[in-house]
């Protein structure tokens, strides 16, 4: 399915909010799209429509300018996305972005996913998946992850059970060592709750809200603390409204 | 202090969403300001700013629309508020709401309150205090309520203690009875969540939403089961937008 046009005033609403160059580590751009009452979803495990046809395409847009996108363990096993870009400038080619999957114990079965689909018809990039260095890979696994230009990146996530910031400076250092200058972070809750508070590792910050409440049982975003914003502005759709901002420095977890 | 005037632009946004007549109970708008985390609080008790003052403007102007405002215990016990309206059209008098305040247990004391300064020097009305039929009420605080024009007004809230909704029917009713044709509804959270279940009762929903997040410990609004909106329609400020929108009968609690 194509999908339909970008409004033309999002072009420019989002330039500065998209990746530049940044010393050290990718351009982190933390995104996500929720009801009023702060769910992305309104079920553990259960994918929610929340946003507009016009916002679905901005974020194809998004994509399009970053090298990789950034999804958890949680998010491919409730939705079992594509994780391409389906944004195209006119005559050019596509440009999709590396998947990145956290899954540090190494429950997700790649040869099962629709990313395997997607990868194999060239209709987006193999993933990087990201483990902990004490969990076994599945050599089947691995052998066609690589086949098809993936790979498994091991990592020492259980050394920072206990301290996700450190953890997301780990990944995001080894983002850079694999040449990923920019990453845009889709989800779940649990990775935006805790880059909510890492104001020196997130650069953008891009919220569509949606005019709906997915209610009590829904799953929430909110940070463990305030967090304030600077840069701030709106834009105003047909349905939704999108936030650009940046998070300020006052909360400084690391 | 004198407030700013209101943006031009927000008065045409609102209008269809203001009280018009409805038969048999007041016409009821819910309205609150909320972070991004759909927070109405940092905490619970401890009054907190959201919202920029153009979107305070706003309040005081749906304020003078209407003929009462009401709030649960809590928001009084926490925030002392005067419950007045600052709006002026220039060369016309002030249009002060009634203030309503439900507190079936009566554990407020209004002969301390800022609301009982305000009535005393005619910046506002003295308030209706909605208390149970069982509940005893200090002869001393009604001498002095009823002096300044305003009421202790029973109802049997305990006899409906697990049916907010039966509650509510009891409520607008009664301000019915009272000649009040039109309430504006600002709160607490409990308030608000019981209400946006109750679709036959709320006639407009106006939400402003502030680009901050007030975290985890905050006081939440989400209802309790998904709840989606019509006529929708957003407006954007210096710094916050504002949703007007009516809630979908799909969800019928009564």
């Amino acid at each position: 399915m194509s999908l339909p046009e970008i409004p033309q005033s999002l072009i420019p609403f989002l330039q500065d909010y998209l990746p530049k160059d940044v010393p050290d580590r990718p351009f982190v751009t933390l995104t996500y799209a929720q009801s009023l009452d702060s769910r992305i979803a309104a079920r553990k495990g259960e994918q929610t429509k929340i946003s507009h046809i016009e916002t679905k395409t901005m974020t194809h847009y998004i994509r399009s300018k970053h090298d990789a996108i950034l999804v958890g363990v949680g998010t491919v096993l409730a939705d079992d996305p594509k994780l391409n870009c389906r944004f195209r400038v006119p005559g050019e080619a596509a440009s999709h972005p590396r998947p990145i999957i956290i899954d540090p114990h190494g429950k997700w079965t790649y040869s099962e996913s629709q990313l395997r689909q997607i990868a194999a018809t060239k209709q987006g990039k193999a993933p990087f998946i990201l483990i902990d260095n004490t969990t076994t890979i599945d050599l089947q696994e691995q052998s066609t992850l690589e086949g098809q230009g993936g790979e498994f990146v091991k990592l020492p996530f259980f050394d920072n059970k206990d301290s996700p910031v450190k953890n997301w400076d780990l990944i995001l250092q080894k983002l850079n060592e694999l040449g990923i200058g920019s990453v845009m972070i889709e989800g779940g809750a649990k990775i935006i709750n805790d880059l909510l508070t890492a104001p020196k590792l997130v650069d953008s910050l891009i919220i569509t809200i949606g005019p709906t409440f997915l209610g009590k049982e829904g799953v929430e975003v909110s940070p463990i603390s305030q967090v304030s914003l600077k840069e701030s502005k709106w834009w105003q759709g047909a349905q939704d409204v999108v936030l650009c901002a940046r998070l300020n420095l006052f909360y400084t977890s690391i």
